[in-house]
Formats: structure tokens, sequence, C-alpha cells
């Protein structure tokens, strides 16, 4: 009989989100009645902007047509695509990036999951703890970690606190590693990283030769245009840094699915031999074996986010959530909550108060039960998190403030 | 400086289809008035059904509604399209699938890639020889290979080759594997396995506990109803096979991008301690881990394919690509080449003639230079396919009717 990865079965549990969605289920299957405010995954809840949603109804019909029919799409995608990027999302923040740096992809998840692929098994990776899972699932998977502790830190992974001390954005550590994954700003803290933390990690990778993986996902949340949004707007960081961004929060996309991952042509690693390897080269091979393109009409719908009417509706779309995020942050804190983040993030991120027990999945069911409210208990993003609790701003508002409401009732001081 | 990921530096020069890319692109630079004739990489040419692009003009005007907007999906595909895979390509087979045994994603690409992940390292695996370049390269990449010999052989990779003598298809090896890829209807060679072939591969797999990948993304192409279209028409397949199916050929989605995977609930592997792991749950969770989705509005594209409206369209753009097959295939045997596939496939497998040396890629020039046809060489499937070429059947009548006349014209006997 076959044998299968080992190294899956060292996985903790279901991934957090369906171990999430399996807990409401079971709920409201018991409580039909129950009026349940999702704020626990984060997903946005807005209809597509109408410039996106015409961009991509007239790619469906040039698809229905023998002239503006096309099949299999340049793997990295569109020079249409491409090129917006470039122009709209690197140029105006003085970051020279070239087009064939751009990868553009089905998803940031993917994207973050994949990218430990062109690495050697025997990596070793560090990240900030809470973290988003699919950083650490997917090395483990790929079997660059031993199995986890009973708090669910897995062995062989270097794990940098975030904490109420630190502003949840850790230094770089006093060790070398060979990958970083850094996340601003921050799922699940809702913490953004000042412009000098960065630097610092920029430093510290290229003396000690890791790669920083950069998930930018959440930068067009980002209110101060002096925070830096591209790690590429950091000095030297081509030397060091893998980037990816994402459609998803930004646009409303996580339907549709459409990001990017950016790769300087500088960046390298080297080989068992001590050959230096290109590491764009290594991903594009990677995507030309194992990928396939964006959906053509997606990539118009993306393309349209960079327009003048797309760029003002999307924003439109992010100024909504992130109202929310004031309301939940404001409300929360006058209930007596800790509250971090929210400023510069779509994410709330709070301090489990001690009534419930202080554990985040306790919180979690004590949200769900009471209030009738999903959340994402911060334990779920790893040890770190737990003691702390994640609420998302994508919601109606109307939802957010009966949300805030239900709070205060059940648990407010 | 961080270790990549050696196992990608054993890969033979660039992915097929981007080399084939590369030589078309530097001729058409040089003689830009050439009328290129495309009948290389398998890409359909007819736009997209109304059925099709109705539906998702419908499900993209939807996401533009507060009602109607659909987030992130469920991660193995909306109900509505998994319920009517099962009803529509499997019920009316005979054949019993799970909708919970179906995994919707974005191509059979990325599934056939990405399936091997969810077994162990040390895994032994087989092809057929010519074979889609996929299957091998992602287990080179994984690291289950050696290096490539001279002819491009993979070292530890078993490989079956398929020949005139029996008929493009290998019987199963008289030797135990862990896994064992097959391709029916073939690319390349544009045959298709008789039911008794996969009886035998059945019957070898159970005995020698090797798991079946079988992909069947040419399967609308079979015009004989007696012809197994699914493994699982095979007694006993539940219990040891895999089946990756396409939307990309039969409804011309390769710029849209729907798949879909099944695995049999019972389908098991060991792990290292010899305990029995279902592969389903493995392959659940490495989607939930490392994928999201397929776009909602490619979901309900796709589920239009199986409307009595979308059937009778998608059914006439396989037939006339069927037609255009027949007419390559007659074609080319009139004018003195050893042709075969094409019958139930829309691929035309031919010898390569002596005149121009042997060498498929040299056949591949020779074509590009003198015909202006872009072709595909066997040579670029495996070693076994040296010396013979394929051609598509995707395309316009008359560039079908064209490239006859040009390769008649060229290299007719």
């Amino acid at each position: 009989m076959a044998r299968v990865n080992d190294h899956y079965l060292k996985l903790k549990a279901g991934y957090l989100f369906p171990e999430i969605a399996r807990r409401t289920r079971t709920y409201f299957e018991a409580h039909p009645e129950a009026e349940l405010i999702r704020l626990g995954i984060g997903d946005v809840t807005l209809p597509l902007a109408p410039a996106v949603t015409e961009a991509m109804r007239r790619a469906v019909e040039e698809m229905g047509t023998a002239s503006g029919f096309r099949g299999y799409g340049p793997e990295n995608g569109y020079d249409f695509l491409v090129e917006a990027i470039r122009v709209h999302d690197y140029a105006p923040r003085g970051v020279e990036i070239s087009t064939s740096e751009i990868f553009v992809s089905d998803g940031s998840k993917q994207d973050s999951g994949n990218i430990q692929e062109i690495f050697g098994a025997a990596c070793r990776i560090a990240v900030t703890d809470p973290v988003y899972p699919v950083y650490v699932d997917t090395n483990v998977m790929a079997g660059r970690t031993g199995g986890a502790d009973a708090e669910g830190r897995y062995a062989g992974v270097l794990y940098l606190e975030a904490n109420e001390a630190n502003g949840f954005f850790p230094d770089p550590p006093a060790e070398a590693v060979d990958l970083a994954y850094l996340c601003s700003p921050n799922n699940p803290t809702g913490s953004v990283a000042p412009r000098e933390i960065l630097e610092r990690w920029v430093t510290w990778a290229r003396e000690c030769g890791a790669v920083l993986i950069f998930d930018a996902a959440y930068d067009a949340f980002i209110q101060d245009p002096e925070l830096p949004r591209s790690i590429y707007e950091i000095e030297g960081a081509r030397e060091c840094a893998i980037e990816m961004r994402s459609f998803s929060k930004r646009a409303g996309f996580t339907g549709l699915r459409c990001a990017y991952t950016v790769i300087p042509e500088m960046l390298e690693g080297t080989s068992s031999t001590g050959e230096r390897v290109g590491l764009k080269g290594l991903w594009a091979r990677r995507q030309a074996t194992k990928f396939n393109a964006v959906p053509y009409p997606v990539q118009r719908a993306a393309e349209a986010v960079f327009t003048a009417e797309g760029k003002k509706q999307t924003g439109e779309q992010v100024a909504y959530y992130m109202e929310n995020a004031r309301l939940l942050r404001e409300g929360l804190a006058a209930a007596g909550f800790a509250v971090f983040g929210g400023v510069h993030a779509p994410y709330i991120w709070l301090r489990v108060p001690s009534g419930v027990g202080g554990s985040s999945w306790a919180f979690f069911d004590a949200l769900l039960t009471r209030a009738q409210i999903v959340g994402t208990p911060g334990a779920g993003f790893g040890p770190a998190g737990e003691g702390y609790f994640r609420l998302s701003a994508f919601n109606d508002r109307q939802r957010v403030e009966t949300a805030i409401d239900r709070i205060r009732e059940h648990f407010g001081a």
C-alpha cells in the first residue's frame, strides 16, 4: 500500500477556519433562529465595485466571440495586468519593479503556501507568533519541522512572540534562519510594522542571508502615507525579500481570486554545491509546472481596480470597512476591553476578558452561544495568540453596530 | 544564504510548452509575415458556448449586488457544481460517487501536479512514456527521483513504453510501484485505453497496493459509448484509483480554469508506523491549506455545461474538433504519414518522416520553418516519444485544412 506523506499527520486538528465553520454550523443547527453575526473569517461583504463587474462582464462577452476568445493565458499574468500593477502599486511609492518580476496568481494563500517549495528541505523558518496558519502548516507538510508540542509549537520553527510589549511586531531574532515570514499590516493582530522595524529586518536578512517572505495582502488598509506599504520601500530589500499582495481585501476579490507575488531578479539562494541560484527562475519554473494562470475575466476585473473609477470605488469600500474597524475599536474599548490593531488594518485584536476563563476558544464559544457572534480565537494563530481574539471589520455597518451592542451587553465591564 | 530546492535543478531544460513558445516567438520575430498555424499546445479555439457565457455573466452581475455577493466559497466547490458533476458525469455511467468525494479545482494540471504531495517521499512512481510532463516533473521537484540520464529518463521512475506494438497503451508492470499515472484518452498519443487494459491495471494496483492516478481530462472526446470514460467503471477501482477531469477541453475552459478530482472515501495509504490513512482526508487538508476555491462565476459557468443547452453546445464544439481530427488523420495518412490516435481524442500522433532526420525537435523546426506550423515534438513527452510528433485538432477548420495542404506540399510522400 502506498505510503502517505507522514508530515501531514503532524498537523494539529483542522485548519483553523474549517474548525470555526464546523463549530458555527453545529451551533446554528441547534439554534436555527439565531441571528449570527460573522466577524470570524476575514471575508469581505460589500458587493464587487461596478468598475470591476463591468470589466468582467465585458471580458466574459469577449470570450463568447470568435475574435475575443482567449484560451491558456501567459502563466504569470497578462501584460495589461502586470503592467497595471507595476504602474499603480509600485511606481507611485518610488519602487522600481520590472514586470518580469511580477507573478499573478489565484491568491496570496496559495502563494504564501507554495513559496516554500522552491527552498531546501533543511531550511529553518521563523514566524511571528501569532501568525497566519498557512505559513507554518505548509512547512510542516513539507517536512521542515518536527511534531507539535502541547502548546502547538512545531519543533524546529523559530517563533517570535508578537505581544503588547513590542506592539505586536517583534524585532528580528539574534540567530540566523533561512526564511522569515512577515505580514504587515498584520493578520491576525491588526498591527502594522513601522519603517524602523522593517529596516531592522532587512538589515538582519542581508547580514544572515535570510529570505524575507513579506505578505502585504492588507496594504490597502494603511491610512498613514508615511508607513511603508511595500517591503521594497526599504533600502536593500530587493536583495532579500519576496513580496505578496492580493486583490481579495482591497477590492473584494475573495470569491474571484487574484493576487500576485514579486520576486526581484537579483534575489538568490544557494544549491547544495554552493552555486548561486536565482529564486525568480525557480518560482517561474514552479508556476509553469503547477499553475495555469488566473481566468482571463478575473484578470480584467483586477485591471479595473486600477482605473480612476475602480480606485475610487474600491477606496470607498476600504474606507467603509475601516469605519467599521473604528467603531469596533472604540466600542469595545468603551466596554472595557483591551483593544489593539484596527487602525491600519481591518482586524481588531482584543485581550480575552478574564471572566470567560482567559482561553480564546472558550471566548469563541461564549461569544457564539451568548452573543451569537462568530470571531476567531487567537490561539488558532499560534500559542502566543492564546488570551487574545480577532474580530474582523468586514461586515455591514448595522451588523457591526449590533455586534458591539451585544458584546457590551454580555461581556461589558 | 538560503538553500534552494536542489531537486528543481535536476529538471531538464524548460517545461515543454514554454520552450515551444520560445522557439515559435523567435521564428515569428524573424518572420513577422508568416501565417503561423498553431497545432502545438492543446489549446481550444472556439469561443465559449452561449450557455456558459450567459451563466457567467449572470454570476458576475450577482456578485455586484448586496444580496448576490459571494466571498470565500466552500474550498472544494459549491454544492450546485459538485452535485451537477455527480449527476451528469457519473450517474449516467452507472458510477456511484458521493459529492464529498469530489474536489473542484482550477485545473487538472494543478491537481495532477499537486496530488503527489500527499504521498511519502520514498514512493516509487510509474508513468507511461511518452507522458504529460507534469506527472514526472512534479515528482522530480519533490525529490522522488534522481537525476536525468542523457535521454531524459529520471533515475528511480519506472517508464512503461507506449509504442505501436501495444497500441500506445502499455500493460501494468511486473513489479510493484506506489503510484502509477495513467491518462486516457491519452495525451500525447491520442490513444484510448480499452476496458481490458484498465481491468488489468486495476487488478494489478489492488494486488500490489499501488494508487492509480487516472487523468481523464479528455473523456468527452471518446466516441464509442462502450469505452470506459471513468476508471470507476472498472470493478474495484474505488479501492485503488484517484480520477481527474477537466472542463478545459470539453467546454473550452482553458482560459477560465475549472476541473475536479475524485478521491473515493475508501482509498487508503499507510503511515510510517503502518497505520492506514484515508487519502481523501489528506487531500482535503492539502486543499484547505493551499487552495481557496474556484471563482464563483467560473463555477456557475461550469454548472452551465451540464444544462441541456450547455450539453448541446459543448457537444457541438467537441464534434467540431473531432472532425478536425478526422481530417488531419486522413489527410496525413494520405500524404504518406504513419498516423495514430485522433479517433477518441483530439490529438494526432504521427511518426516523424525519415527525411528530416527522425528527431522530433528537428521535425518541429522543419515544420515551423517550412510550413509555418507549430506542433509538439514527441521527445518533449519523454524518450519513447522520440521519433513521434503531436498535432492538436484544436483549431478552426480552415486552418486545419490549410495545415494539411502545407504538410502535404512540404513533407508529402
